[in-house]
């Protein structure tokens, strides 16, 4: 690994106040698979901030292990979950829907985003029972580019879900993110107004590793607890999920966390922004998405990790650059120097704005 | 809850040495998804028990997770699993076997355990394409009712199943306490040599959770990170199981934590004996069946937490006490005397003798 | 195979009525996929045969085919079907069921029967989401000993089911055969009135291929062409079963069928009871298991076919005699010779009659 | 329906020689399951066409019985198959692939057809567990637009998979009328040569219901019927498929009819060239996908049957024409004189041609 990683938003472990909420219930005897008190606990404070909608609320380790329960649990075998084609689980998931039995249907997003049109469009290719029955909207905020949903968008989405008997289902691997990201207005009770179920990514907002599944629609609630024993994701020792919800929760940290990854990004940005570097997608949150010519890329990972993420047309590399809770912004302004000795000569920037989409 | 648990071995939570080994590594940055130092470290320690064998191993999270990842992997979709009747697979997974299309064939066990003979009735029944092939023999050590295979007894097992084509799979969600117990002649080395594949529990024995898969058979071995991954079983942040393995296995910790656990049950089991006590299964292990007069279990369990087990034709019934690295002497001590209060008078424990199989 | 048969109700093709509607059909332009002309009315002459209850109709291939499409269909990914332990889904359909994710729990049947109790049992063991939840009830009628299901039994089957939230599903690939039974009191209104789906065999009484399941239960319908699709089953020119059924069912033509197997059966019955013989169940279908001298048998299966059923503890093995609509009375006495020859001597009969339940 | 149908190739029944093959076979009595005389001789008839490859042969009902059941088999639970976007496995099979586990990883075609190009380009975004593996070839011939795949094709196509492990497996519902057409080069032997199996179609070429899969790679012959059963796809009476296929295998007959069907839709296509129509692909076989002007196609939809099988961005609409074995020469004639009267007056030519592509 490079000195510093960039890489992604799991390279270090738990926030310390996760650590010790831990270290302290480790000591004590608690009820067993996820029925114990820092489970019940972290739960009704996160059904706290739904704005009254009582939902059921499941702790899980893994994002894949939560789209795969969840949309198992939703679907009949001959319906399919509908996502952008860059989705998570349409691409980096090995397969877990279909493992399931279910199709993943897929349409390009617009800057990784559905859209009531796109949907429609879909529905409009299935019409018979020689073809899947679109049935979930699966959606990703933070998306897989890093953009948000704004609340008029997931409300044209839901209402268009609603007239039309689809489910929908918001994947928040980094929710925290999205969440804290300037220029969002969405809130939690936003989300669970507006979709049927979604979940509160923990592990890459600072948990060792949790996803809290928040299930608002009654009819997706019963027995939900057999498909997470069966999808063998009960932890025998819930308190493991549930203590580090009960830290994320019990105050703000949740947010001041995903607030903190979000500004060491924007400092990021700003400074290659002023290089005049661009962006892939406009992204507010954690993942940005640099287009850097091949020589600096070269350069850059021998010092730093991330990882090189499109080949442009051009012969320029798009990378990922993802900052965490636990980025530090020493590292952020170590990257920032390092990029300004590749990038940094005027004609180095001329050059590269001579090239194209370059502001 | 009551005062003191003697429910399962996963009331508390991880052993110091294995929390403080998780506060160390979340200081760092590491590689994701089970790439990391620890989790490779960790491997190599376990490796290096083998007897030479070059095994792959995986760390995973729980129990249910282990079993469906692997038989699901090393099965065509024909195939099926043979079980005792009261294996963990067959009764409390909430079939989680079958939901990767694979059958449970199950026979009663001898004391816990299957034996050639009782392989070899199943496969007597079933004899062509109308049938599943029965395919893999599935055993737990210990097993559901605290039994330990000898090294023999897995010998005769393992030689039948190479003689029939079948793969031999061990389940060791309570592998320590096996190993760790009076009478034991087995080792890792000699389970790698006499089993395709098997697990070490971690999440019963002092990890927060954490099962290693052993794979010895080079034939199982091709992909199984992609099952990993699909099962929703890979980590992201996999230092966190890597870490406490890594804990387990650099010192003698993890045999340590089951010989605490045992000396506990032999403790229990030595005062219930003298108490005219009799037992379910001879179980040097952890976890303990007393059967005890009905209104001894309904006094003692107002003060202790345990499982009825199963209620006998005579009226009795038959308890679960199960002990743990976390158990404390005192804590056992006081159940003993309860025990005492409850049972201890004279004419009790004769007309216990009476009844029975109590010596 | 032997001179002659009674190895099964499916060694001869299609009744000549049947065939002559393929070759009629077979000269028109049909719909596809089952909306052809034949099908929906073979639909409507079965519906009108159901005392008002306005059934889903589906015509499919085959029995296994028929159970894995309609339990895959009924049942979340949690829930089980409960069957007998000789049902044809848990012995005989290569684990058809649990390759769509679904465990089949099974209880020793009273006769080859379910019960109330029996079901009861089963609910009574599987209590919370670590195991599966038993939701659908599995009866066969006649069943595979042969035996067939009272008003009285099924009533009380079915009242438990509806009082404990348990579909009630009966496999009727020898339908036929039961209702046109000695003693059968059992109409195609009352089990329409009384399961929440059943299916009429075709296969095996005289059609080439071809059961109807009918889905009497409105929560159980919708999109189930989707499922029959997406299981492989719906047929391009689906006319070929529709007309089949069209004339099985235009006129009484399905009944008669099985009554003429009824009656080879009886005939065979009622002469190997002259002679002595007794039989492993009270069988008044097409299907008869007597139970004869290890030398008898291997006399009889050098020139008859049929099945060796069951070794008994004596020595004595039960066949299986299996008549249909194609059984000629010649044949049936062809064997009643052969076997008189064999058994008819006074001193093998009083042996026989000497070692057991032989009356 | 329409006075003359031009749906698609299953509208009629079977062709009479398959007829009365059928009615003699069910004057007889044959062993279950697909092992009567007929289904033997059948499979051997076809085995030596095969060029010498000693393949196993399983009669099935329908070509997503075919697909489904293939690719489970052959397919580890984190492989995926590779397919044109328009493939019928890819689209009209209500997800049966999906159903078994397995994602269907999807390119545009050339023609309707996959290229090494296409293949490569799956595997080099397909590079780690984080995605499915691409493991199976998935072809069409004819495709599902009516074109073929010559010898060369296939044979670079096969190349390349063998380089890198990947199987190739031919879906031939219409291999018929793709061995038929004018410009072919493939001959069985060829293909089972090329190919680890595939699969030859009979419900679209005379018979009631029916698909020969042909596996020629040793690996992939284990256990196939305990498959075919499990899927619900083995018949009782298998000498229904057996008996057909010896039919149209025992001489020329299934050329025969794939000869006709292409000459019909020869018949068709010459004459709407004439009238100056253009088509979507160029098809050879028995699928047409003329373009014609809305009107046009409203008016012969009064009058025929066939699908509308694509809005054209000019406002055009392509329809789908598919001969069969019985189509009749006065039906083709009928409807060419039918177009004639719509399309044929100069001026609407001369407008078509005006309006881009058609020659």
């Amino acid at each position: 690994m490079a000195a510093t990683s960039f890489r992604n938003d799991y390279s270090e472990g738990a926030h310390p106040r996760l650590l010790q909420a831990l270290v302290e219930a480790s000591a004590e005897q608690n009820d067993g698979y996820g029925l114990d008190r820092h489970s019940l606990r972290a739960a009704e404070l996160i059904r706290a901030r739904l704005g009254g909608i009582n939902a059921d609320v499941h702790f899980l380790s893994g994002g894949t292990q939560t789209n795969l329960l969840a949309i198992s649990s939703f679907l009949r075998p001959h319906q399919a979950a509908i996502s952008v084609q860059g989705g998570h689980i349409a691409t980096h998931e090995t397969g877990a829907i279909e493992a399931t039995g279910h199709k993943v249907l897929t349409v390009p997003g617009v800057e990784g985003k559905l859209t009531p049109a796109l949907v429609a469009q879909v529905l409009g290719e299935h019409t018979d029972e020689h073809m899947v029955q679109p049935k979930l909207v699966y959606v990703s905020n933070s998306s897989e580019v890093g953009t948000i949903y704004s609340r008029g968008e997931l409300q044209a989405l839901s209402a268009f879900c609603r007239e039309h008997g689809l489910l929908l289902f918001l994947d928040g691997a980094r929710l925290g993110s999205a969440l804290a990201a300037e220029g969002n207005d969405l809130s939690l009770a936003d989300i669970a107004a507006l979709c049927d179920a979604f979940y509160i990514g923990g592990t890459k907002n600072g948990a060792l590793a949790g996803e809290a599944l928040v299930v608002c629609n009654d009819a997706l609630k019963p027995d939900l607890r057999y498909l997470v024993k069966q999808r063998g994701a009960m932890l025998a020792k819930g308190m493991f999920l549930g203590a580090q919800f009960e830290a994320l929760f019990e105050g703000d940290l949740f947010l001041e966390l995903a607030r903190h990854a979000n500004a060491m990004a924007s400092r990021l940005r700003a400074a290659l922004s002023a290089m005049g570097v661009s962006f892939l997608a406009d992204s507010p949150t954690n993942q940005l998405f640099p287009v850097l010519p091949a020589a600096a890329v070269e350069t850059l990972e021998q010092r730093y990790g991330f990882h090189r993420w499109q080949a442009m047309a051009d012969g320029r590399i798009a990378i990922r650059l993802v900052t965490s809770w636990a980025t530090q912004a020493e590292a952020v302004d170590d990257f920032i120097a390092s990029a300004r000795g590749v990038l940094g000569e005027p004609d180095v920037r001329a050059e590269s704005i001579a090239r194209g989409k370059v502001a």
